[in-house]
C-alpha cells in the first residue's frame, strides 16, 4: 500500500515547500493511492501500445458495465482534449456551431481552443446558474435553414457546471429531447460528472445514456486519477470516428495502459462515487460551516464539490495570505472553493474557523 | 522498489494476456520503474496545478542544465502533441509552409494534425535515409517573397529520423545555419533524442541548444517514462507564447507534477541516455546478429534503436506469428524492429535464432 | 452614356420581374451608370493579372491621395473576404482575440467565418447602440498576459455600425488609443464608410489614417459599384502580408482591372461621397417624414442611410405586402429601412405615404 | 455593341501602357465584349441580393439544361474560392483528406487555402501529364479505414490539367468508379472545362455529370467573363449545403445578378464553347508553328490552349524581352504559352516568326 500525505513536503533540491490542502482546485490534490498502485501494477511485460492492451479492454468492459452495452470508451488525456475530441465527432460540415452557457467551460477556460481548433462558433446563453434550459436552445435556433447562418448543431452543458450546480435526469433528458426534436446532438463535459451523480445519489448511466446524452466526458482526473479522462460514445456511428479524430485530436497516449489502469480503478467498486461524495460532503460542511455567519452568503446552491460565497473585499485579502483559493468575481467579491477526494474534515473546520475570525476582524 | 517483470501476466478478469518482450515499438515496453517511484513520490499533498509545483520547478532547473540557461522546458503530454505545439510556435502568419523529410512522422504518422490542428501546408523532400540535407531546403524556397506562394517558415527535422537514422551535430547546425539564412526557422521531432545523443556520445547540448535549434521536443515515453515529453525552447520570445498556445494545443497537464516528476527522473543521472544506451546496444546486437545470414540485409544504417530490414516475405509471415513487429513496406519486404530499455540480450537473440531457422527454411 | 433604370423590367425567358425601388438594402439597388462605364472601358487589351495592370496602379495612387502616403489599397471582393483578410493581417499567434460589438457583422452575419477561417474568438460586447467604447475595450482585457487565456489582440468596430449609427473621428481616435496603449490593433469594417463620411462632413482620412485605424474596409459595393471593395492598410508590415493572404482569403481577382476601375470611379470627384449624400439624405426624408406619424418611432439615431423604426406588427406586416424590407427585430417589432445611391425622393415620399395609411388603418 | 480592342491604351494618368496580347495568362486577356453587355444590361432596377434575382434564375436554368437537372448551380467569385467552396461540400470529418496529382492547381497555386481554410491533407500523386489515373488513386487508399491515419475522402482532378492535358469521358467516368467504389468523392477543378470540351468535341455534361462528377467548378474568367464562376454539384445532399457554406467560404457576391448574367451569357449559344475552340485554335497555330523548328520541343502534347515547350534558356531570355509568359521549370527550361478566345493568329503568326528569329540567332 502506496500511503499518500498531506503533510508539508520538501521534494529536495530547491523546490518551494508543497502546500497543506488549499482550496483552489480538485487538480491541486495529489491522486488517489489505488490510482497509483493501479500505474505501477499496470508496469507488467510488453504490450501493445494505442489501446491494444488488455487493462484498456477491462476499462472498456467497465464502461458498458457503468453507462451501458451501447456505450464505447476511450482514454484520454485532459479535459480540454477530452472536449475537443467529443465535439469533433458531433460538429461535422464547417459551418455548424455549438450552443452552450456563457460560463461553459469550452466557452471561457479553455484558450480559445474550440474556435482554433474545431473552427466552430460557440453561441452563448445567460443563464442565472450555469444551467442551460430547453427554453434557452430554442431561443438560439431561429438561423436554422436559414441561408448565411451559423447552423446550431450541438448543445453543450458541464455537468456539474462550472458555478457548481447540477442538472437532474430529467433536466438532461428534456435538453436531450429539445436537442434532438431539432436535429442537435447533446454533448456533455463530465469533468466533475462524479460530484453530480454522488450529489443526486443515481447512476451515471441514468445522467447520460438514459438521459439522451450523446457524448460525455467522464472527467477521472479532479476526482483522483493522476491523469485520465474517458470519453464515452453512445452511438455507434460517431464512436467509429475516434479512431481517426484522437491522434489529431492529440489525445492519444502511446501507452494506453497507464491510463486505462487508472479509469479502471475509479471504476471499480465505485471508487469515483466514494471520492465524489466525500468532496462534496467537505463542501457542504463548509457551506454549513459559514451559513451563520454574518456579511458572508452563499452565490450558488452547493450542489457538489464547490463552494461560490459572496464576502467583503477585505475579508477575501486577509483570507488569502494563508489561504489558496480563486477569486470567481473581482467585482462582487466571489470566491471559489473546491474540495477533493481528500480534504480532510478537520482542514474545513480549521478553515470555517479562520473564515469567521476574518469575518469578525473586517 | 518497485519492480517491472517481463513474465506473462494476466491482468484478470478478461483481459488477453500480456505479451513477451516484442520488437513492435519502444512504446510496447513498460516504464521504467524509477520513473513510477517518482510518480508515486510526487503524490504528496496539495500544489498548485499548471506546473506552479515543487516538481515541474526541478524539471525546469533539469532542462537549464542540460541544455544550458537559454533553454525553457514545458512539460507535455504526448508526441504528437509536443510537435504542434512546438510548430505553433513557430509558425505566425496563416500563409507559413513547413519544410520537411517526405517520411517525417509530422507528415505521415499525425492523422493530419499538421493540416488541421496548424492550416499549415507541409512541403515533402524525398530523402535517401530520412535525413533531409541544406540542399533539400534551399531547394524549396523558391516561392519565398513570391506573392501568392506558401512561405517557407520553419524546417523541421526528426532526430532520431523514422528511419532510425542520427544527424550528426554539425549536420543538424549546418541545417539551422541555412534555415536562419533564410528566416526561417528550425523544427527538431526528438521522440527519440535520447537514442540520438546516446548513439552519437555527445550531450543533448550538442545536438540541440549549441547546433542552433530554435525548438525541440525531448521524447519521455519512448525512452521509459508512463507519459511524459518536454518541449524545450531556446528563444526567449518563443517561451513567452507557451502559456497561452499550451491549452489550446491540449497539451497542459492540471497535475502537472506528476509529468515533471517523471522528466526530472528521466534528466537525473543521465537515466536517459542509460535508457537509450541500452535500447541502442540490443539494436546493434540484434543487427550484428543478423549480418552474415543469407537472404536478408539491412534497408538503412543502425544507428539508434531500430533496425530496418529487408527479408523475404515468406519469412516476414512466419515470424509475425511469432513476434509482433511492423511490417514498413510490404512491397519491398522491408520491416521494423525496435529495442527499448528493458529489451533483453536472451530475447534478442531468440530472435536473431528464430530470423535464422525461419530463413533457413524458407 | 449607359443609363440604369428604375423601371420594371423583364430579364427575358422565365425570370421574375424586376422589383421596383425597395428597402432591404443597398446592395438591392443596381450600379452607378459611371462604374459599368469604367468596367467597359478597361476591357482594353491584354494586361498582367492579379493587380499588376494600370486601373490597379491609378487606383492605388487614388487611396494614397485620399488616405495618405502611408496608405496601401488592395482591389478585392466582398465585405466578408475583405473583413478576414484585413484581421488575418493583424492576427498572428493562434491565440489572439478580437473584441467587438454584440452587433459587429463579423459576429452576426457572416457565417461563422472569423472562427472557421481564421479560428479566432469573437470577444463580444453589448453596446446600446451598436457602438463601442473604450471601456467596452477595457473591461475585456482582463485577461492580458494571463496564462491559459486568449489574447485579445484586435479591436473590431464598423463605420457606419450594424444599427446606421456613426464614430466621430474622436470616438474612433479613442479607441485607437485604447487599443494601441494594449497592444491591440484597431480594426475597421468601412462597408459603409462613405456614409459615414458624409453624414460626418469629414474626410475618409480623419475617419480612418488620422484617428490611428490600422486596417479598413472601405465598401464600393453597397455605395453604387458592382463588385469592388478596397482593402487599406496603414502600417507597411502589414501591407507586406497581403499578397501571402489574398489568395487563400479567396480575394484575389484575376482581372484584377475590372475591380481596380470600379474603385478609381467611386475615388474620383469624390463620387463615393455624392452617391453617400444621396442615400443619407433619403434616409433622412423617410425619417423626417414618419416623426410625427403616431404609432411609430425611431429605434436609433439616423446618421446615415439606414432607418430604423418600431411600429406596430400588424402595420408591419400590411408594408411587407407591398414593399420589401428587413425586419430587424421580430419580438420587438423593430425594421431596417435602407437608402441608396438611386433611391429617388418620389420612391420616399410615397413610402412615407403608405406608413401613414397603413399605421391609421392599424 | 461595346468593342473591345488589342490595341495599345494609355489609361491616362500616370498608369503603364497596356501591352499587347500576351502568352502569360487567358486571363491577362480582357472581357468578351457580349459579357460586359450583359452586365449593362443587368443594371436594371432593383433586386433581391444574395441570388434572388431573375438572371441568377435564368443562369441557374442554363445550368440544368447544359448539365442535366440534378445540377444545381452557384455563381461564386473566383477560381481558387470555387475550389474550396466545391472541396467544403465533400469534406465532413475533420480526418478527411484528398488525392489529387502533384501538379494541382490546389496543391500548387493557391498559396495553401486548402490546408488552411479546410485544415485537410492533400495527398500528391506525381504524374507524367498531370492526370491522375484509378491506380494513382487506389495506390494511395492503403490507410482506409485504419486507426490514426488520414482517411482519403475527395478524389480531386483538373480539367484541363495545369499541363494542357485533357482527360477523356471515359477516363474521368473511370475515376469517378474508383473514387466512389471506395466510399470517396470526385471533383473537378473546371477552371477551364470548356477548353477540353471544346478540344474533345463533346458536351459539358459527357465530362461531368455523365462521366460521374460529384461537384465541378465551371471557369468563366479565363475563358472571356469579368469575374465569374459557376460551382455545379450534382448530389442534391450536397447543393443542400452551399447556402451555408458559400458565404463563409467568402465566394458570397452580394449583386450576384452581376455575376449571373456573365454565366448566362457564356451559356448562351455556346459562347463557352466559341471562345474555347478559338483559343484551342490558336494554341495549336502555335504548335504547329513550332513543330519543325529545331531546337524546341513540346513538353505535353497540346490538347487545350497552352502550349509547354522545352527550349534552349538563352532563346527564352531572348524572347522574354519582348513578350510576356511563364517559365515553367528554370531548371529544364520549358515555358508555357497561353491563349485567350480574343488571341489573333497575326499575333501567334509574329510569334512563331520570333521565336523562329530567335532560334536561328542562338
Amino acid at each position: 500500500m502506496i500511503e499518500s500525505s498531506d503533510d508539508v513536503f520538501d521534494p529536495g533540491d530547491g523546490g518551494s515547500a508543497v502546500l497543506q490542502t488549499d482550496f483552489a482546485s480538485d487538480n491541486h490534490a495529489g491522486a488517489h493511492p489505488a490510482v497509483l498502485e493501479a500505474m505501477v501494477a499496470a508496469n507488467a511485460g510488453w504490450v501493445p501500445a494505442y489501446g491494444g492492451d488488455p487493462w484498456t479492454a477491462n476499462f472498456q468492459e467497465r464502461i458498458k458495465e457503468e453507462f451501458g452495452e451501447q456505450a464505447a470508451g476511450f482514454a484520454v488525456l485532459n479535459g480540454t482534449g477530452t472536449n475537443m475530441l467529443g465535439l469533433s465527432l458531433l460538429l461535422g460540415n464547417r459551418y455548424e456551431a455549438v450552443i452552450c452557457p456563457e460560463t461553459a467551460h469550452i466557452a471561457t477556460h479553455e484558450g480559445g481552443a474550440s474556435e482554433r481548433q474545431l473552427g466552430t462558433k460557440l453561441i452563448l446563453a445567460p443563464t442565472p446558474d450555469g444551467k442551460l434550459t430547453p427554453d434557452d436552445v430554442t431561443a438560439r435556433l431561429h438561423g436554422l435553414g436559414v441561408p448565411y447562418e451559423v447552423q446550431p448543431k450541438v448543445v453543450s452543458i458541464s455537468q456539474v457546471t462550472e458555478l457548481g450546480t447540477c442538472y437532474t435526469p430529467d433536466e438532461v433528458a428534456a435538453l436531450a429531447e429539445t436537442a434532438h426534436a431539432h436535429g442537435l446532438l447533446l454533448h456533455m463535459d463530465g469533468a466533475r460528472l462524479a460530484n453530480a451523480a454522488a450529489h443526486l445519489g443515481c447512476s451515471l448511466r441514468a445522467l447520460t445514456t438514459d438521459a439522451g446524452v450523446d457524448v460525455v466526458g467522464f472527467g477521472g482526473t479532479k476526482n483522483g486519477a493522476v491523469l485520465a479522462e474517458a470519453l464515452i460514445v453512445f452511438r455507434s456511428e460517431l464512436a467509429a470516428k475516434v479512431p481517426f479524430l484522437i491522434r489529431p485530436s492529440l489525445q492519444l497516449a502511446s501507452k494506453t495502459r497507464f491510463i486505462s489502469a487508472q479509469l479502471t480503478t475509479m471504476l471499480t467498486d465505485e471508487l469515483w462515487r466514494r471520492n465524489a461524495e466525500h468532496a462534496n460532503a467537505m463542501a457542504r460542511r463548509l457551506a454549513d460551516g459559514i451559513t451563520d455567519l454574518p456579511g458572508i452568503s452563499l452565490r450558488w446552491p452547493v450542489q457538489s464539490n464547490a463552494v461560490f460565497a459572496a464576502l467583503p473585499h477585505n475579508v477575501i485579502g486577509e483570507l488569502q495570505t494563508r489561504y489558496t483559493f480563486h477569486v470567481w468575481d473581482h467585482h462582487e467579491g466571489v470566491v471559489r472553493w473546491m474540495t477533493a477526494f481528500n480534504t480532510t474534515p478537520e482542514s474545513i473546520d480549521a478553515f470555517v474557523s479562520a473564515i469567521a475570525a476574518a469575518l469578525k476582524s473586517s
